[in-house]
């Protein structure tokens, strides 16, 4: 007879496994598990007998795979509310940057704060998050621009895994705005973000490595070399692409085989195609959309057409995306991307997964993947993205183990 | 030397008194309570000597008067997420309206609730606000569109208030929508909703009338009507007004002294002149401009020319807004109407306050007035509006006395 550390019955399993199934539902469910894996599920008439040490009746409740946050830059020093007040008194950009806002305002809180500093600012953020059933959460770097500093912002990342019960996925940033000292000479810094590069993957601070390839950033070419290094470094990559305009971003990162292409407003079929073909997760940023107040869409018919995987995540960020509700992001996902309930839930599970790397352990609910759960107080799934500002969470796991939610 | 109930000092107090200092501000600040009312408030530095039977160290966080929602229509019977999920999949209107969609779909699950099965429902939401800060709702009735009915839904409101700490002001709504055994025929609807009027009254349960002045709904000249019977019946009125159209809608609220108009989208110059000289308040509500992808906007500069308060509040409904978080209504103002955050947080407080006809004693904190009070752990004011879905709520009191935040 099989021993179990946890088994759940009397659920209704959202597996978001692909198949037959919306939402890849088992009602009612029932789901086991072992040294932090999940070893079975199925429907609950078909539960073998088995011990088990901890026991939760579900009473009907969804289970859904734990929460993936793909994209957030959660770790920064400072905020941008006063230059968000300034900007609706009707201050100007000139008066903004003036009075020290802009991307550069982070980087200057950033650098000046220390670890323990930006720990803490970053703890109550990733609180948020955990609090809404998240379990796996990317960051990434990029408000430092030299190396000791993205160094400082991957370990705080790192530590937050330790803090809390969350795996952090960390991305090198180096390349995502051209610092004050190297104003105007983005080749330069470009040329110190390539002898970063080694350093940075020695060192094993990062997971993957990313960039911001845009016309008021790097260009493609650029872009094209960095992720030519990183390859040689054997780190994955991700691209903040077309988000203000198409420069092909899209389809260099497929050339790359990138994990993600991220924001992709300005994305055209042929860029949707590629990622297709190479298996590059689409990560869509409505939080970004929203506060930027864009228009322009992502071309999520060619997405689905293509069957491009779309995740969803809260960009969490400063200056152009300060939100902390991967929940909101659904809701979003779907009254401005027109994605259906299923495919936001997708977004923030299994395709969030995919666009980390972690596609075979994490994002669904299958045996042999990591007991990251989330037990929600709901009728349908389709409530996540229906309510606006509101947390059915009940309970959530984590590798198994039941999660403080305070 | 005063004893006091209650203490506070080291404070920031956003007293969103109209006056010199943005938000009212006094820094660093202490304020007494005694008797669940503010006794004494001020600098630092002038507090007298007083003893106070609880005291506490704000540490430099800031107060606020404790928020205020001042639309609601919370109180309801099942959901829409199903339709919300059709709507999504590609549905008609009509597939929708077969499957049981629309606002007749909320009458049907309304009517069927027990008292006991609404309140079980409406707590949650209920709660949700009392997360963020909110000591002040409003709740609606007009989901029952029948006397006993719209009893039931007004009755639940008030228990509410006795099962949480929260103050209710119910307003009657029974002027909401045609209920189907009178489809086609408003003005016989109209008809009972006049003669529903005078035991709605008689009962207490309603601290005012509200409609639904729309094409879609009511004519201007059946509001007239409705409302001075509700003069009669010594009832206030608000009105939602000039959501889809044109109505004069803000207009005819003006004439009649309404405490607020709500919605104003398609208000024009006249009907915000109108309603400044009649002190009446403008409701603005950017959960359902979100949830609807509304694209006109109220006439703000209007409002600010004229003078008009301009309140904001979550709407939270099944149909067009299940909106729970009024920290999130703050971001949507200031990103879809373009309020500074100084009028988003008057918006949820001072103004609020005075849609309700609680102006004299709530939402601004000052001698005399009821001790709601918020505390926030932020650094400035516009950090309330600026954050996206984070409560930094740290504490907060109702009539003086702590509320448990759990
Ligand atoms: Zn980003
Ligand atoms: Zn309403």
């Amino acid at each position: 007879m099989p021993a179990w550390d946890l088994l759940i019955t009397n659920a209704r399993l959202a597996t978001m496994e692909k198949g037959a199934a919306p939402y890849g539902a088992i009602e009612p469910g029932a789901l086991a598990v072992a040294q932090g894996r999940i070893v079975w599920l199925g429907p609950q008439a078909e539960l073998p007998r088995g011990e088990a040490a901890e026991f939760y009746d579900a009473e009907g409740r969804w289970v859904t795979p734990g929460l993936v946050d793909c994209h957030t830059h959660l770790v920064y020093g400072g905020d941008r509310a006063a230059e968000f007040e300034l900007r609706l008194q009707g201050a100007s950009y000139e008066e903004i940057a003036r009075a020290g806002g802009g991307i550069l305002s982070t980087v200057t809180a950033t650098r000046a704060a220390t670890e323990d500093e930006l720990l803490s600012g970053a703890l109550p953020r990733a609180r948020a998050l955990l609090r809404e059933g998240v379990t796996t959460i990317e960051i990434k770097s990029g408000y430092g621009l030299e190396l000791n500093q993205e160094l400082k912002q991957l370990r705080v990342a790192r530590r937050l895994q330790e803090q809390l019960p969350l795996s952090v996925r960390t991305t090198f940033l180096g390349a995502h705005a051209v610092p004050p000292e190297y104003k105007g000479r983005s080749e330069d810094y470009l040329q110190s973000v390539l002898a970063m590069l080694p350093e940075v993957a020695a060192s094993g601070l990062a997971d993957a490595l990313d960039a911001f390839c845009e016309t008021i950033a790097f260009t493609p070419e650029q872009t094209e070399r960095l992720f030519t290094a990183a390859r040689d470094a054997g780190l994955p990559v991700k691209l903040h692409a077309d988000q203000l305009s198409n420069s092909q971003g899209a389809a260099l990162a497929a050339r790359f085989g990138a994990l993600s292409a991220d924001h992709l407003e300005h994305t055209n079929e042929e860029g949707a195609a590629a990622m297709a073909a190479a298996g590059t997760v689409a990560v869509l940023l409505p939080g970004a959309f929203y506060f930027l107040r864009e228009t322009k869409l992502p071309p999520m018919e060619a997405f689905r057409r293509h069957g491009v995987g779309m995740a969803l995540a809260s960009d969490c960020n400063p200056g152009s995306s300060p939100v902390t509700s991967l929940l909101l992001m659904l809701s979003m996902g779907c009254t401005y991307f027109r994605m259906t309930p299923e495919e936001a839930l997708a977004g923030v599970t299994r395709e969030g997964a995919r666009a980390l790397g972690l596609g075979e352990s994490h994002g669904t609910l299958s045996v042999g993947k990591v007991a990251d759960l989330a037990v929600w107080d709901i009728v349908r799934p389709a409530e996540l993205a229906y309510r606006v500002g509101f947390n059915p969470l009940h309970r959530c796991y984590k590798e198994g183990r039941a999660v403080e939610l305070t």
